[in-house]
């Protein structure tokens, strides 16, 4: 079905015709259909802009990302499929290691996502030959390489599930997390929930990092004054000011 | 995977699997994974409890369904997955006539549900052979059974897309729906939205039904008193509450 340009919710559509086909490619499960769905209706509800407390927590993450020894992105299906110049850019701008770490491991699955990425531009991609396992993990999720997440010191999981932000924050890592919905188990346990769309929210990551990454006395007062439980507190002020707007006004039904 | 019973997301994570089932055997298509993850997230933020708002709406549903003359419930791939047995009983509660009608439709689609519902006991069900169009719709999607929605003069749409509840809003008809999304745009053209989860608002509609069938005064004064747009900002203050509550509290990270 062609979706016309004036159609209300275009962007939306093409994001999701764009997911549907990387599931037709095997690059995206069922599950991941699902979980940028949650996506949407979060991204519904703030009104599809990055809130101002999410711009304050992209700062903080560029912050943490730019002050890191060996920072890490973990890539799934779903953040290979929405933005993968995105991630391959913010990587080069930081930098950091690139590891593709997936749910519903398969080592094509791996591959394929390994490929698009490289296609974007990425060189030395990890995910393919693990070599150790992050603990208190079940065995095909806890995968990694020692020279990517695993030895990381800040690592970004955008879209991750929640057992797996809350293992590596265990480890006693920096864990960035994207993710629209600031009640789930990964936003609570990361160190730096970034609640936004994840390709409004790595554009603003990476403008952040090339800013503070020649200021590392800037960089290091962000990741100081950085407040996560205020910042997630002001995020849900956000979503109640939207919401009460919404309450006032329902438009009218047009009949 | 085996998910299991102590799991916190328990019901969730089966619904999932259910959907995911579904769409391997061809009844459901990605894009209804990704419409269901939507309601996933909308149902997280309502508790996964039925709203006091979303029990009146679906008390006025019943009333607008006990006095039509020709009722009819529209039925897509999503809701025969989740909800074929509960679809049956209020048609037969009513009666209303059940038609199968799909954004993504194919002649083979629309066979596999029929046959689920019928399964589920479901007699005289509509969909294979339409010999009318709603008007304003584009030709897949407008197709429709004279005795069944084309005809109907309240038509209960669970889980449809906006252009559909417009467009039979359009008709003059009493257009109930069921989104957990009081946004979307089929929320906001039902002449009466149901803001619920499927599966709870199908036996609660039902219950009123039985109610409310040999009480044909209290069934008037209902439909009557009813008050759509009181009745969405009900919901967002509800919403309100709710993230209120959440804000108070986000849980500390433990380290």
């Amino acid at each position: 079905m062609k979706i016309p340009r004036s159609h209300p919710r275009y962007t939306s559509l093409m994001t999701r015709e764009k997911l549907v086909k990387a599931w037709k490619a095997g690059t995206v499960v069922p599950e991941g259909l699902i979980a940028h769905g949650r996506g949407e209706a979060w991204d519904y509800l703030f009104g599809e802009e990055t809130s101002a407390p999410a711009l304050v927590a992209e700062k903080a993450a560029a912050a943490f990302l730019v002050r890191a020894k060996r920072p890490a992105i973990s890539v799934n299906g779903n953040v290979a499929s929405l933005a993968a110049r995105e991630i391959v850019h913010l990587a080069k701008a930081v930098p950091a290691r690139i590891e593709v770490n997936l749910f519903h491991r398969s080592d094509a699955r791996v591959r394929r996502i390994v490929r698009s990425l490289e296609r974007a531009g990425a060189r030395g991609v990890l995910g393919l030959h693990p070599d150790t396992r992050i603990p208190r993990l079940d065995s095909a999720r806890a995968l990694s390489h020692r020279e990517g997440i695993h030895g990381a010191d800040v690592v970004l999981v955008p879209l991750e599930d929640g057992d797996r932000a809350e293992a590596l924050a265990r480890m006693g890592k920096v864990v960035i997390s994207v993710d629209l919905n600031p009640l789930s188990r990964t936003s609570q346990r990361a160190t730096v929930p970034v609640v936004d769309e994840l390709t409004r929210a790595l554009p603003n990551i990476e403008k952040f990092v090339r800013e503070l990454r020649g200021d590392s006395k800037e960089a290091r007062r962000i990741a100081r004054t950085y407040d996560r439980d205020g910042n997630l507190r002001a995020v849900y002020s956000f979503l109640n000011w939207r919401l009460r707007t919404l309450a006032r006004g329902p438009r009218r039904r047009k009949r």
